[in-house]
């Protein structure tokens, strides 16, 4: 490759470091850290951020990736290809990172901390009104900068938005997705709630259940699932989330005490996340393209594993006994059989909170929210009418009356955090697992009976080859179209919820 | 203060932050880091290291600093006082940073590197020529870098080495000092032997001693020192230290169920560090002249908390009943008297082992390698004949026969690891530490009562004062002249010795 590629693979070999940094110290700051170091913290990654942004808008960039691109073409080969995917990639970053002024940025880093401490008392009060003067600024800066990084990538603003989170997916590529959805999904609801209520009751397991064995219960299954203990660590925060830096993958959970099933599954999706980053290419660690492809892919890997395996009737089957041996409950002890347990695990219920909603009620909870984030983005909604108009939309696609704002429109940190064009990658992420899921048991028959003897190296190895190995080389349309042979449409998930939630078949 | 000097408080307040990133990292690296993650992590700090330099000796900086001291002085003030210190250590750094070519640095970090690698294996084999070819690389590396620097600096290469650790010191102000402890210390020590023989046998406490009664006991006693648990943090590391960042120290010790004396020892020595950095002056905390003053205050405040009055004798009469509450353990249980303790932390035993010294032998260790480093350095001394030379000093410092490498030159990994002028820091922090102890108990009368009620904050508060609010305004030589009214000598360190392990005063 030409040395001005050569050059570039230097720089972003340097910014690959910075995010390292900055992923290990944010862990250490929800994990570690003494309270009294806040302040300081902040200070300190927020200086790793302006040097990471200082290095990508150096002058010499431009033209490195200017020279770069102009150099004539080297036969293809694998290697050629990646370091073409990878200044694709380089490519982009500049773009978006040069799109905005500094004071821009500034700004909006600004409002959105002050927007998320006033949210946090508005939640807690149920107080629309005391959150609008920080959130109509948060909003204000967000749509300036849609605006400047629209126009600097051919994008409308709301498409810069979302690709600022999800790369290459578009408005028009969500739409008719979510169209369908939108169509189906209160029937389908409706009719896994009769089929539910058809069902004899069970009961759930009895705590108090002990924290230590809840622990090494979920580095059992992590294990299984195929976490490398020596890439990564397990700790708790209030917060659940997996964070850290390449090689070094650090999840979190929280445990309660009258329930060990949160801290279980939340562990599952972390470890879904994590494995996606344990199998980024290892050759390409340093460099954008060797880099997890956005939030949908990130979230499709957590939810094949939490919701498509963890929560199948098969592997309830290998887990149902291992949980009575796990905390020392008899056989035949009421409410741990495989039935019991998958019985909980898929069990429908329409709600408020879009943290706490099941596989089939979910979806509304994002559509929702995406319908309102265009609007307000568009400038089609103003922000003083957000409450009603959310509150309308539940209604229509849950049958449900919000109370009040604390278990509505301001349930979420994401709008107050700046993040406009983030939850539909929810959504996004829950149909690709589902399409995903679908090809991998087609294309390899052994994932299933394997994922009910609690193995998960089968599925894993497809994954790897399929997703986590592809890193950042292609957009999310294409490694959903190369591994599955379609392209990312609804049929899967639908398909799944049917089987799951109203036809109760023995494996879904 | 003029326009020049502002733009180098940004940049160092960037330089600042980097180090605190480095400082968590390196933390994390040695008490929560995957083993997987090394490698990555080793780019990670070198990369963070680089930038730091790459800012330090940025082309700008010199301009700004010629700026900064050439700008017409301001009326004198506190404030204006802190920043002509500030400049001073500002220019001392970018001197030292930009003294040496990038080639010599890089060759020197990847010489250490493996010269450590090569240690582990030679002491463990007790095999010196092993090391030797690597060692020799080290050592003309360090020569090289010595020569530059001092160059630069106007130094003669050893005065330059001692002045990375320590800055202002020279090799004058120590040989006078370390004369005088040659002179005294055999006579003083065959003197301790004498009393020490005199005395009736005492038994120490018996274990097992639970890990975690050790732990809180540590923390217990962290607090009452005035370690503040918001700004720091104690954990476990198989080599105790104290590191992290501003705001935020982390403290790390290691636990034996055989024995609690060295773990709760290391948890005072690290509170002694922790404290200083703890005290250091607020509004300068991301400048050069708000930082620790070098090795020897640093190790001054270490030793002042763990030898000078923990293990005093007022101290371990209220400490003994604490012991036995902490491990319930009788009253009248055989070991676990006052007398006793204090026979047990003041034990004194010539050995073969620098880190396992006790308080009257440790300078010995440190007077035969600050020669033998010397001579290294000008050439005089072969690495070859190391063995030889180290074996005989210690023969004659201390009445010893080596019995092999392991227990003689190989034993630390300072000039392994290329950090030749470190050690006199040691036996400078210990004489440093008695005459501070002095003046402090002179001036301030409240003092050893209240450590034998438990109580450090009347010391605390000295310690703020004159030595740890002072952070890097003045050097070494400054700070004790100011504090204790004379310049840094051997005679409270000697009669600190004398009065305890000879004459076995009772308050000693």
């Amino acid at each position: 490759m030409n040395t001005a590629y050569l050059a570039l693979e230097r720089h972003f070999a340097r910014i690959a470091s910075l995010q390292d940094a900055i992923g290990l110290l944010g862990w250490d700051k929800e994990v570690m850290m003494p309270s009294g170091a806040a302040e300081r913290r902040s200070e300190n990654l927020a200086m790793l951020e302006g040097l990471r942004h200082e290095i990508l808008t150096a002058p010499i960039m431009a033209d490195l990736l200017d020279q770069a691109e102009a150099a004539p073409a080297r036969a293809a080969s694998a290697e050629t290809d990646w370091q073409r995917a990878n200044l694709t990639a380089m490519r982009r970053q500049h773009t978006r990172a040069t799109a905005l002024p500094q004071d821009l940025v500034e700004a909006h880093a600004q409002a959105t901390t002050l927007c998320e401490i006033a949210w946090r008392d508005a939640r807690q009060n149920s107080d629309f009104k005391a959150l609008l003067p920080a959130l109509t600024e948060v909003l204000n800066l967000t749509r300036a900068i849609a605006a400047a990084t629209g126009e600097a990538c051919g994008l409308s603003p709301y498409d810069a938005l979302l690709d600022s989170f999800d790369p290459g997916t578009r408005q028009a590529d969500i739409d008719p997705l979510f169209t369908r959805l939108r169509a189906e999904l209160p029937a389908l609801t409706a009719a896994a709630l009769e089929t539910q209520a058809a069902l004899p009751t069970t009961r759930a397991p009895q705590g108090p259940f002990s924290l230590p064995r809840q622990e090494a219960l979920g580095r059992e299954l992590m294990q299984r699932m195929g976490f490398d203990t020596t890439r990564g660590r397990l700790d708790v925060s209030l917060h659940p989330f997996c964070g850290g830096a390449t090689h070094d993958v650090r999840l979190t959970t929280r445990y309660r005490e009258d329930d060990f099933i949160p801290a279980m599954m939340g562990i599952l999706h972390e470890t879904g996340h994590a494995l996606y980053e344990m199998g980024l290419p290892d050759a390409w660690i340093s460099q954008p393209v060797g880099q997890s492809g956005g939030m949908t892919l990130h979230e499709s890997q957590s939810l094949i594993m939490e919701m498509q395996f963890c929560r199948s009737a098969p592997f309830t089957r290998w887990l149902a006994p291992r949980l009575r041996a796990a905390f020392g409950v008899a056989d035949n002890a009421p409410g741990w059989d495989a039935q019991a347990l998958h019985r909980q695990l898929t069990h429908v219920e329409p709600g408020f909170i879009r943290v706490d909603a099941d596989e089939v009620t979910y979806p509304a909870h994002i559509l929702a929210r995406y319908e309102l984030e265009k609007a307000l983005v568009s400038g089609d909604l103003a922000l003083k009418d957000l409450p009603a108009a959310f509150n309308e939309r539940i209604h229509t696609l849950l049958g449900l009356r919000v109370p009040d704002d604390r278990q509505g429109c301001l349930q979420d940190i994401h709008w107050p955090a700046g993040l406009f064009g983030y939850f539909p990658c929810y959504a996004l992420g829950a149909m690709t697992a589902a399409q995903l899921r679908q090809a991998a048991c087609t294309q390899e028959p052994a994932i299933l009976p394997a994922i009910e003897q609690g193995d998960f190296a089968p599925l894993l190895e497809w994954l790897r080859t399929h997703v986590h190995g592809r890193g950042s080389s292609a957009p999310l349309r294409q490694i959903v179209l190369e591994a599955t042979g379609a392209p990312l449409d609804a049929d899967a998930y639908l398909t799944h919820l049917r089987t799951r939630y109203v036809d109760r078949a023995p494996n879904a």
